[in-house]
Protein backbone atom coordinates (compact mmCIF):
# COMPACT_ATOMS: atom_id res chain seq x y z
CA UNK A 1 0.00 0.00 0.00
CA UNK A 2 1.51 2.89 -1.22
CA UNK A 3 0.48 6.51 -1.05
CA UNK A 4 0.41 7.65 -4.69
CA UNK A 5 -0.30 11.20 -5.94
CA UNK A 6 -2.42 11.14 -9.05
CA UNK A 7 -2.36 14.84 -10.90
CA UNK A 8 -4.79 15.13 -13.43
CA UNK A 9 -7.05 12.21 -11.93
CA UNK A 10 -10.22 14.12 -13.21
CA UNK A 11 -9.13 13.38 -16.69
CA UNK A 12 -10.27 11.31 -19.58
CA UNK A 13 -6.73 9.25 -18.69
CA UNK A 14 -6.54 10.17 -15.00
CA UNK A 15 -9.56 8.82 -13.87
CA UNK A 16 -8.59 5.44 -15.79
CA UNK A 17 -4.94 5.50 -13.95
CA UNK A 18 -6.22 6.54 -10.64
CA UNK A 19 -8.85 3.45 -11.01
CA UNK A 20 -6.29 1.24 -11.64
CA UNK A 21 -3.95 2.03 -9.18
CA UNK A 22 -6.80 2.53 -5.98
CA UNK A 23 -6.78 -1.48 -6.19
CA UNK A 24 -3.80 -1.12 -4.46
CA UNK A 25 -2.61 2.06 -3.09
CA UNK A 26 -4.26 4.88 -1.22
CA UNK A 27 -4.71 7.53 -4.06
CA UNK A 28 -4.82 10.87 -3.70
CA UNK A 29 -6.85 12.65 -6.49
CA UNK A 30 -5.73 15.88 -8.29
CA UNK A 31 -7.02 18.37 -10.58
CA UNK A 32 -6.99 21.76 -11.56
CA UNK A 33 -10.95 22.29 -10.59
CA UNK A 34 -12.41 19.34 -9.30
CA UNK A 35 -10.62 16.10 -7.15
CA UNK A 36 -9.82 15.96 -3.37
CA UNK A 37 -6.94 18.23 -4.15
CA UNK A 38 -6.53 21.44 -6.68
CA UNK A 39 -3.19 22.46 -8.39
CA UNK A 40 -2.09 24.59 -11.28
CA UNK A 41 0.84 23.08 -12.31
CA UNK A 42 1.89 25.44 -14.73
CA UNK A 43 2.99 27.28 -11.60
CA UNK A 44 5.84 26.42 -9.13
CA UNK A 45 4.24 28.67 -6.28
CA UNK A 46 0.42 25.68 -6.55
CA UNK A 47 3.07 22.71 -6.65
CA UNK A 48 5.03 23.94 -3.86
CA UNK A 49 1.52 24.61 -1.39
CA UNK A 50 -0.09 21.42 -2.28
CA UNK A 51 3.10 19.05 -1.62
CA UNK A 52 3.53 20.49 1.59
CA UNK A 53 -0.41 19.99 2.21
CA UNK A 54 0.20 16.42 1.50
CA UNK A 55 3.00 16.00 2.72
CA UNK A 56 5.55 12.78 2.25
CA UNK A 57 4.45 10.27 -0.73
CA UNK A 58 5.55 7.23 -2.62
CA UNK A 59 4.85 7.82 -6.00
CA UNK A 60 3.40 10.47 -8.17
CA UNK A 61 1.93 10.41 -11.55
CA UNK A 62 0.68 13.13 -13.63
CA UNK A 63 -1.81 13.06 -16.71
CA UNK A 64 -2.16 16.74 -17.63
CA UNK A 65 -1.07 18.61 -20.07
CA UNK A 66 -2.28 21.42 -22.96
CA UNK A 67 -0.47 22.05 -26.34
CA UNK A 68 -1.65 23.97 -29.01
CA UNK A 69 -2.67 22.19 -31.88
CA UNK A 70 -2.53 24.30 -35.82
CA UNK A 71 -0.96 24.47 -38.70
CA UNK A 72 2.99 24.92 -38.77
CA UNK A 73 3.15 27.84 -41.16
CA UNK A 74 0.34 29.56 -39.32
CA UNK A 75 1.46 29.25 -35.94
CA UNK A 76 2.62 32.06 -33.67
CA UNK A 77 5.61 32.18 -31.14
CA UNK A 78 2.55 32.71 -28.53
CA UNK A 79 0.96 29.29 -29.61
CA UNK A 80 4.38 27.16 -29.57
CA UNK A 81 4.85 28.41 -26.20
CA UNK A 82 1.44 27.09 -24.41
CA UNK A 83 2.42 23.60 -24.79
CA UNK A 84 5.95 24.58 -23.43
CA UNK A 85 4.10 26.44 -20.68
CA UNK A 86 1.09 23.62 -19.79
CA UNK A 87 2.22 20.07 -20.66
CA UNK A 88 5.75 20.84 -20.75
CA UNK A 89 7.06 22.97 -17.71
CA UNK A 90 3.61 21.65 -16.53
CA UNK A 91 4.70 18.40 -15.62
CA UNK A 92 8.66 19.70 -14.56
CA UNK A 93 7.70 21.74 -12.54
CA UNK A 94 5.52 19.12 -10.36
CA UNK A 95 9.47 16.99 -10.59
CA UNK A 96 11.58 20.22 -9.65
CA UNK A 97 9.12 20.97 -6.86
CA UNK A 98 8.10 18.10 -5.05
CA UNK A 99 10.90 15.68 -4.95
CA UNK A 100 12.12 16.42 -1.79
CA UNK A 101 8.12 14.95 -1.08
CA UNK A 102 8.98 12.01 -2.64
CA UNK A 103 10.08 8.86 -0.22
CA UNK A 104 13.40 6.68 -1.09
CA UNK A 105 12.69 5.11 -3.88
CA UNK A 106 9.65 6.63 -4.79
CA UNK A 107 8.97 7.35 -8.21
CA UNK A 108 7.64 9.71 -10.81
CA UNK A 109 5.59 8.96 -14.10
CA UNK A 110 4.66 11.43 -16.56
CA UNK A 111 2.75 11.74 -19.68
CA UNK A 112 4.03 12.35 -22.93
CA UNK A 113 2.01 10.67 -26.00
CA UNK A 114 2.21 9.04 -29.91
CA UNK A 115 2.55 12.03 -31.59
CA UNK A 116 6.22 11.88 -29.69
CA UNK A 117 6.96 9.22 -32.70
CA UNK A 118 4.35 9.82 -35.62
CA UNK A 119 4.06 13.03 -36.50
CA UNK A 120 0.47 14.63 -37.66
CA UNK A 121 -0.91 17.63 -39.43
CA UNK A 122 -0.90 20.50 -37.44
CA UNK A 123 0.86 18.66 -34.65
CA UNK A 124 4.29 20.54 -34.63
CA UNK A 125 4.20 21.51 -31.19
CA UNK A 126 2.75 18.46 -30.03
CA UNK A 127 5.75 16.24 -31.29
CA UNK A 128 8.02 19.03 -29.80
CA UNK A 129 6.79 18.93 -26.09
CA UNK A 130 6.37 15.06 -26.40
CA UNK A 131 9.71 14.22 -27.33
CA UNK A 132 11.01 17.05 -24.52
CA UNK A 133 9.47 15.33 -22.21
CA UNK A 134 10.86 12.10 -22.87
CA UNK A 135 14.46 13.98 -23.12
CA UNK A 136 13.76 15.20 -19.78
CA UNK A 137 13.15 11.75 -18.10
CA UNK A 138 16.26 10.46 -19.35
CA UNK A 139 18.34 13.28 -18.31
CA UNK A 140 16.49 13.33 -14.85
CA UNK A 141 16.23 9.44 -14.02
CA UNK A 142 20.19 9.66 -13.92
CA UNK A 143 20.21 12.68 -11.54
CA UNK A 144 17.24 11.96 -8.70
CA UNK A 145 18.80 11.26 -5.64
CA UNK A 146 17.46 8.86 -3.06
CA UNK A 147 16.71 5.85 -6.06
CA UNK A 148 13.95 8.05 -6.94
CA UNK A 149 12.67 6.65 -10.28
CA UNK A 150 11.33 8.63 -13.72
CA UNK A 151 9.51 7.62 -16.30
CA UNK A 152 7.15 8.28 -18.67
CA UNK A 153 3.65 6.93 -20.21
CA UNK A 154 3.10 7.78 -24.05
CA UNK A 155 -0.25 6.18 -25.20
CA UNK A 156 -1.84 6.37 -28.51
CA UNK A 157 -5.09 8.43 -28.90
CA UNK A 158 -7.85 6.76 -26.28
CA UNK A 159 -10.68 5.46 -27.29
CA UNK A 160 -12.87 7.45 -24.87
CA UNK A 161 -11.27 10.41 -26.79
CA UNK A 162 -12.09 9.46 -30.54
CA UNK A 163 -15.30 11.21 -30.92
CA UNK A 164 -13.15 14.92 -31.03
CA UNK A 165 -9.74 13.28 -31.73
CA UNK A 166 -10.47 10.83 -35.13
CA UNK A 167 -10.79 13.58 -38.10
CA UNK A 168 -6.82 14.04 -37.00
CA UNK A 169 -5.98 10.31 -35.79
CA UNK A 170 -7.09 8.47 -38.97
CA UNK A 171 -5.30 4.77 -38.94
CA UNK A 172 -4.89 5.03 -35.70
CA UNK A 173 -5.68 2.09 -33.68
CA UNK A 174 -7.02 3.55 -30.04
CA UNK A 175 -6.74 1.84 -26.99
CA UNK A 176 -8.83 2.03 -23.84
CA UNK A 177 -7.99 4.50 -21.06
CA UNK A 178 -8.13 1.38 -18.90
CA UNK A 179 -5.36 -0.29 -21.50
CA UNK A 180 -3.33 2.67 -21.18
CA UNK A 181 -3.44 3.06 -17.55
CA UNK A 182 -1.60 -0.75 -16.99
CA UNK A 183 1.46 1.21 -18.16
CA UNK A 184 1.32 3.36 -15.26
CA UNK A 185 1.27 0.43 -12.98
CA UNK A 186 4.36 -0.77 -14.54
CA UNK A 187 6.35 2.31 -13.55
CA UNK A 188 4.75 3.14 -10.44
CA UNK A 189 5.36 -0.69 -9.29
CA UNK A 190 7.90 -1.84 -11.28
CA UNK A 191 11.78 -1.00 -11.19
CA UNK A 192 12.80 0.58 -14.25
CA UNK A 193 14.10 4.43 -14.18
CA UNK A 194 14.34 6.36 -17.72
CA UNK A 195 12.38 4.47 -19.52
CA UNK A 196 9.34 5.34 -22.36
CA UNK A 197 6.49 3.24 -21.72
CA UNK A 198 4.88 3.40 -25.10
CA UNK A 199 0.60 1.71 -24.80
CA UNK A 200 -0.83 1.11 -28.49
CA UNK B 1 25.79 28.44 -55.66
CA UNK B 2 23.33 28.70 -53.15
CA UNK B 3 22.24 31.66 -50.88
CA UNK B 4 22.74 30.46 -47.45
CA UNK B 5 22.11 32.16 -43.88
CA UNK B 6 24.10 31.08 -40.88
CA UNK B 7 23.10 32.05 -37.51
CA UNK B 8 25.36 31.56 -34.71
CA UNK B 9 28.20 31.85 -37.82
CA UNK B 10 30.56 33.73 -35.33
CA UNK B 11 30.57 30.81 -32.96
CA UNK B 12 32.97 27.94 -32.67
CA UNK B 13 30.65 25.49 -34.81
CA UNK B 14 29.27 28.05 -36.92
CA UNK B 15 32.40 29.40 -37.87
CA UNK B 16 33.52 25.97 -39.24
CA UNK B 17 29.99 25.22 -41.02
CA UNK B 18 30.11 28.99 -42.53
CA UNK B 19 33.40 28.21 -43.66
CA UNK B 20 32.21 24.96 -45.30
CA UNK B 21 29.51 26.21 -46.98
CA UNK B 22 31.91 29.28 -48.45
CA UNK B 23 32.92 26.49 -50.83
CA UNK B 24 30.30 26.60 -53.09
CA UNK B 25 27.97 28.80 -51.57
CA UNK B 26 27.01 32.64 -50.61
CA UNK B 27 27.19 32.81 -47.15
CA UNK B 28 25.54 35.69 -44.75
CA UNK B 29 27.16 35.10 -41.53
CA UNK B 30 24.70 36.22 -38.45
CA UNK B 31 25.94 36.55 -34.75
CA UNK B 32 24.45 37.99 -31.73
CA UNK B 33 26.81 40.91 -31.33
CA UNK B 34 29.78 39.95 -34.46
CA UNK B 35 29.03 38.89 -37.73
CA UNK B 36 27.65 40.66 -41.15
CA UNK B 37 24.41 40.77 -39.18
CA UNK B 38 23.03 40.78 -36.08
CA UNK B 39 20.01 39.21 -34.54
CA UNK B 40 18.21 38.43 -31.10
CA UNK B 41 17.22 34.95 -32.09
CA UNK B 42 15.01 34.94 -28.70
CA UNK B 43 13.27 37.64 -29.62
CA UNK B 44 10.54 37.00 -32.55
CA UNK B 45 10.61 40.74 -33.95
CA UNK B 46 14.71 40.57 -34.01
CA UNK B 47 14.09 37.82 -36.10
CA UNK B 48 11.71 38.96 -38.37
CA UNK B 49 13.73 42.31 -38.97
CA UNK B 50 16.95 40.28 -39.58
CA UNK B 51 15.15 38.83 -42.75
CA UNK B 52 13.13 41.90 -43.63
CA UNK B 53 16.44 43.28 -44.28
CA UNK B 54 18.44 40.07 -46.02
CA UNK B 55 15.33 38.95 -48.12
CA UNK B 56 15.09 35.91 -49.68
CA UNK B 57 17.25 32.69 -49.10
CA UNK B 58 18.10 29.02 -49.76
CA UNK B 59 18.82 27.67 -47.02
CA UNK B 60 18.65 28.71 -43.34
CA UNK B 61 21.11 27.10 -40.82
CA UNK B 62 21.30 27.80 -36.83
CA UNK B 63 24.28 26.92 -34.75
CA UNK B 64 23.16 29.02 -31.91
CA UNK B 65 21.75 28.28 -28.06
CA UNK B 66 22.39 28.72 -24.71
CA UNK B 67 21.15 25.81 -21.94
CA UNK B 68 21.58 25.91 -18.37
CA UNK B 69 24.14 23.34 -16.34
CA UNK B 70 23.60 22.37 -12.90
CA UNK B 71 22.43 19.51 -10.82
CA UNK B 72 18.81 18.62 -10.93
CA UNK B 73 17.68 18.55 -7.49
CA UNK B 74 18.69 22.16 -6.90
CA UNK B 75 18.00 23.47 -10.14
CA UNK B 76 15.35 25.98 -10.45
CA UNK B 77 12.56 26.49 -12.59
CA UNK B 78 14.08 29.47 -13.51
CA UNK B 79 17.12 28.01 -14.49
CA UNK B 80 15.25 25.30 -16.83
CA UNK B 81 13.22 28.04 -18.62
CA UNK B 82 16.71 29.25 -19.62
CA UNK B 83 17.41 26.68 -22.45
CA UNK B 84 13.35 26.74 -23.69
CA UNK B 85 13.75 30.30 -24.24
CA UNK B 86 17.56 30.43 -25.59
CA UNK B 87 18.28 27.21 -27.46
CA UNK B 88 15.23 25.90 -28.16
CA UNK B 89 12.85 28.57 -29.18
CA UNK B 90 15.55 30.73 -30.09
CA UNK B 91 16.05 27.93 -33.53
CA UNK B 92 12.56 27.23 -33.64
CA UNK B 93 11.74 31.11 -33.77
CA UNK B 94 13.59 31.48 -36.48
CA UNK B 95 11.66 28.75 -38.64
CA UNK B 96 8.54 30.44 -37.65
CA UNK B 97 9.74 33.66 -38.33
CA UNK B 98 12.29 32.69 -41.41
CA UNK B 99 10.04 30.81 -43.64
CA UNK B 100 8.27 33.14 -46.37
CA UNK B 101 11.84 34.27 -46.87
CA UNK B 102 12.67 30.55 -48.11
CA UNK B 103 13.23 29.52 -51.35
CA UNK B 104 10.56 26.66 -52.42
CA UNK B 105 13.01 23.48 -52.03
CA UNK B 106 15.03 25.82 -49.66
CA UNK B 107 16.18 24.54 -46.07
CA UNK B 108 16.48 24.61 -42.67
CA UNK B 109 19.31 22.70 -40.50
CA UNK B 110 19.02 23.21 -36.52
CA UNK B 111 21.50 22.19 -34.40
CA UNK B 112 20.51 20.03 -31.16
CA UNK B 113 23.89 18.07 -29.49
CA UNK B 114 24.89 14.58 -28.36
CA UNK B 115 23.10 15.25 -24.82
CA UNK B 116 19.66 14.30 -26.77
CA UNK B 117 20.95 10.63 -26.40
CA UNK B 118 23.48 10.29 -23.85
CA UNK B 119 22.47 12.11 -20.83
CA UNK B 120 25.40 13.42 -18.23
CA UNK B 121 25.10 14.94 -14.71
CA UNK B 122 23.90 18.32 -14.26
CA UNK B 123 22.47 17.90 -18.08
CA UNK B 124 18.94 17.32 -17.87
CA UNK B 125 18.03 20.63 -18.90
CA UNK B 126 20.02 20.04 -22.02
CA UNK B 127 18.54 16.61 -23.02
CA UNK B 128 15.41 17.56 -22.51
CA UNK B 129 15.75 20.74 -25.30
CA UNK B 130 18.30 18.81 -27.88
CA UNK B 131 15.01 16.02 -27.98
CA UNK B 132 12.58 18.84 -28.20
CA UNK B 133 14.14 20.65 -31.17
CA UNK B 134 14.65 16.18 -33.03
CA UNK B 135 10.69 16.56 -31.98
CA UNK B 136 10.00 19.76 -33.80
CA UNK B 137 11.92 18.81 -37.00
CA UNK B 138 10.19 15.33 -36.79
CA UNK B 139 6.95 17.57 -36.44
CA UNK B 140 7.51 20.24 -38.89
CA UNK B 141 9.44 18.09 -42.23
CA UNK B 142 6.07 16.79 -42.61
CA UNK B 143 4.19 20.48 -42.83
CA UNK B 144 6.52 23.12 -43.79
CA UNK B 145 5.55 24.55 -47.54
CA UNK B 146 6.70 24.66 -50.82
CA UNK B 147 9.06 21.93 -50.72
CA UNK B 148 11.07 23.34 -48.14
CA UNK B 149 12.84 20.64 -46.27
CA UNK B 150 13.73 20.77 -42.33
CA UNK B 151 16.81 18.82 -40.90
CA UNK B 152 19.00 19.03 -37.24
CA UNK B 153 22.44 18.12 -36.50
CA UNK B 154 23.54 16.66 -33.20
CA UNK B 155 27.03 17.05 -32.50
CA UNK B 156 29.11 15.38 -29.85
CA UNK B 157 31.41 17.69 -27.95
CA UNK B 158 33.54 19.97 -30.26
CA UNK B 159 37.90 19.22 -30.09
CA UNK B 160 37.72 22.78 -30.16
CA UNK B 161 35.55 23.36 -26.77
CA UNK B 162 36.92 20.31 -24.89
CA UNK B 163 39.12 22.67 -22.88
CA UNK B 164 36.13 24.23 -21.31
CA UNK B 165 33.99 20.87 -21.58
CA UNK B 166 36.33 17.16 -20.85
CA UNK B 167 35.28 17.50 -17.10
CA UNK B 168 31.53 16.36 -18.17
CA UNK B 169 32.75 14.61 -21.09
CA UNK B 170 35.46 12.07 -19.88
CA UNK B 171 35.33 9.32 -22.59
CA UNK B 172 33.18 11.49 -25.28
CA UNK B 173 35.40 10.70 -28.09
CA UNK B 174 35.29 14.81 -29.46
CA UNK B 175 35.24 15.33 -33.33
CA UNK B 176 36.81 18.26 -34.97
CA UNK B 177 34.10 21.33 -35.73
CA UNK B 178 35.27 20.85 -39.51
CA UNK B 179 33.72 17.08 -39.55
CA UNK B 180 30.79 18.27 -37.74
CA UNK B 181 30.53 20.90 -40.30
CA UNK B 182 29.68 18.23 -43.02
CA UNK B 183 26.50 16.97 -41.27
CA UNK B 184 25.74 20.59 -42.12
CA UNK B 185 26.39 20.14 -45.69
CA UNK B 186 24.38 16.87 -45.96
CA UNK B 187 21.81 18.54 -44.51
CA UNK B 188 21.90 21.77 -46.94
CA UNK B 189 22.81 19.82 -50.03
CA UNK B 190 20.75 16.71 -50.04
CA UNK B 191 17.45 15.96 -50.27
CA UNK B 192 16.22 14.49 -47.10
CA UNK B 193 14.01 16.23 -44.16
CA UNK B 194 12.88 15.61 -40.77
CA UNK B 195 16.22 13.85 -40.44
CA UNK B 196 18.60 13.65 -37.36
CA UNK B 197 22.77 13.99 -38.47
CA UNK B 198 24.37 12.24 -35.68
CA UNK B 199 28.48 13.49 -35.55
CA UNK B 200 30.39 11.37 -33.01
N1 LIG C 1 -6.87 11.70 -24.45
C1 LIG C 1 -6.03 11.09 -25.29
O1 LIG C 1 -6.42 10.46 -26.29
C2 LIG C 1 -4.57 11.13 -25.01
C3 LIG C 1 -3.71 10.28 -25.71
C4 LIG C 1 -2.31 10.37 -25.48
C5 LIG C 1 -1.84 11.26 -24.56
N2 LIG C 1 -2.69 12.08 -23.90
C6 LIG C 1 -2.15 13.05 -22.94
O2 LIG C 1 -2.63 12.76 -21.65
C7 LIG C 1 -2.77 13.98 -20.91
C8 LIG C 1 -4.17 14.07 -20.34
O3 LIG C 1 -5.09 14.02 -21.43
P1 LIG C 1 -6.67 13.88 -21.14
O4 LIG C 1 -7.31 13.62 -22.47
O5 LIG C 1 -6.91 12.92 -20.02
O6 LIG C 1 -7.02 15.38 -20.68
P2 LIG C 1 -8.32 15.91 -19.90
O7 LIG C 1 -9.41 14.90 -19.94
O8 LIG C 1 -8.57 17.28 -20.43
O9 LIG C 1 -7.81 16.01 -18.39
C9 LIG C 1 -6.89 17.00 -18.01
C10 LIG C 1 -6.57 16.83 -16.53
O10 LIG C 1 -5.58 17.80 -16.16
C11 LIG C 1 -6.09 18.64 -15.14
N3 LIG C 1 -5.52 19.97 -15.36
C12 LIG C 1 -5.84 20.88 -16.34
N4 LIG C 1 -5.08 21.98 -16.23
C13 LIG C 1 -4.26 21.78 -15.16
C14 LIG C 1 -3.26 22.55 -14.51
N5 LIG C 1 -2.91 23.80 -14.95
N6 LIG C 1 -2.65 22.02 -13.42
C15 LIG C 1 -2.96 20.79 -12.97
N7 LIG C 1 -3.90 20.01 -13.53
C16 LIG C 1 -4.53 20.50 -14.62
C17 LIG C 1 -7.59 18.58 -15.25
O11 LIG C 1 -8.19 18.93 -14.00
P3 LIG C 1 -9.78 19.38 -13.89
O12 LIG C 1 -10.56 18.16 -14.38
O13 LIG C 1 -9.97 19.64 -12.44
O14 LIG C 1 -9.95 20.57 -14.78
C18 LIG C 1 -7.76 17.09 -15.63
O15 LIG C 1 -7.64 16.29 -14.47
C19 LIG C 1 -2.40 15.11 -21.89
O16 LIG C 1 -1.03 15.41 -21.74
C20 LIG C 1 -2.60 14.47 -23.25
O17 LIG C 1 -1.80 15.04 -24.26
C21 LIG C 1 -4.03 12.02 -24.09
N1 LIG D 1 30.73 23.34 -28.80
C1 LIG D 1 30.41 22.06 -28.70
O1 LIG D 1 31.19 21.20 -28.28
C2 LIG D 1 29.03 21.63 -29.13
C3 LIG D 1 28.76 20.26 -29.30
C4 LIG D 1 27.47 19.88 -29.65
C5 LIG D 1 26.49 20.83 -29.84
N2 LIG D 1 26.79 22.14 -29.67
C6 LIG D 1 25.72 23.14 -29.85
O2 LIG D 1 26.05 23.99 -30.91
C7 LIG D 1 25.52 25.29 -30.66
C8 LIG D 1 26.64 26.31 -30.78
O3 LIG D 1 27.65 25.99 -29.86
P1 LIG D 1 29.06 26.75 -29.89
O4 LIG D 1 29.96 26.01 -28.95
O5 LIG D 1 29.48 26.98 -31.29
O6 LIG D 1 28.66 28.16 -29.19
P2 LIG D 1 29.44 29.56 -29.22
O7 LIG D 1 30.85 29.37 -29.65
O8 LIG D 1 29.16 30.20 -27.91
O9 LIG D 1 28.69 30.38 -30.38
C9 LIG D 1 27.38 30.84 -30.18
C10 LIG D 1 26.91 31.55 -31.43
O10 LIG D 1 25.55 31.96 -31.25
C11 LIG D 1 25.49 33.39 -31.40
N3 LIG D 1 24.44 33.84 -30.47
C12 LIG D 1 24.50 33.93 -29.11
N4 LIG D 1 23.33 34.37 -28.62
C13 LIG D 1 22.52 34.57 -29.69
C14 LIG D 1 21.19 35.05 -29.85
N5 LIG D 1 20.41 35.39 -28.78
N6 LIG D 1 20.68 35.14 -31.10
C15 LIG D 1 21.42 34.79 -32.17
N7 LIG D 1 22.67 34.34 -32.09
C16 LIG D 1 23.21 34.23 -30.87
C17 LIG D 1 26.86 33.93 -31.09
O11 LIG D 1 27.02 35.21 -31.70
P3 LIG D 1 28.21 36.24 -31.22
O12 LIG D 1 29.50 35.51 -31.51
O13 LIG D 1 28.02 37.42 -32.11
O14 LIG D 1 28.00 36.49 -29.77
C18 LIG D 1 27.72 32.83 -31.73
O15 LIG D 1 27.76 32.98 -33.12
C19 LIG D 1 24.87 25.22 -29.27
O16 LIG D 1 23.50 24.91 -29.41
C20 LIG D 1 25.56 24.04 -28.64
O17 LIG D 1 24.77 23.40 -27.64
C21 LIG D 1 28.05 22.57 -29.34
Amino acid sequence: MNKVVVIGATGTLGKAVAGELKARHEVIEVGATRGAYQVDSTDPASVEKLFREIGKVDAVVTTIGKVHFGPLAEMTVEQFWVGLRDKLMGQINVVLGAHQYVNDSGSFTLTSGILAEEPIRLGASATTVNLALEGFVRGAAIELPRGIRINVVSPTVLEESMEGYAPFFRGFEPVSAKRAAQAYLRSVEGAQTGRVYRVG
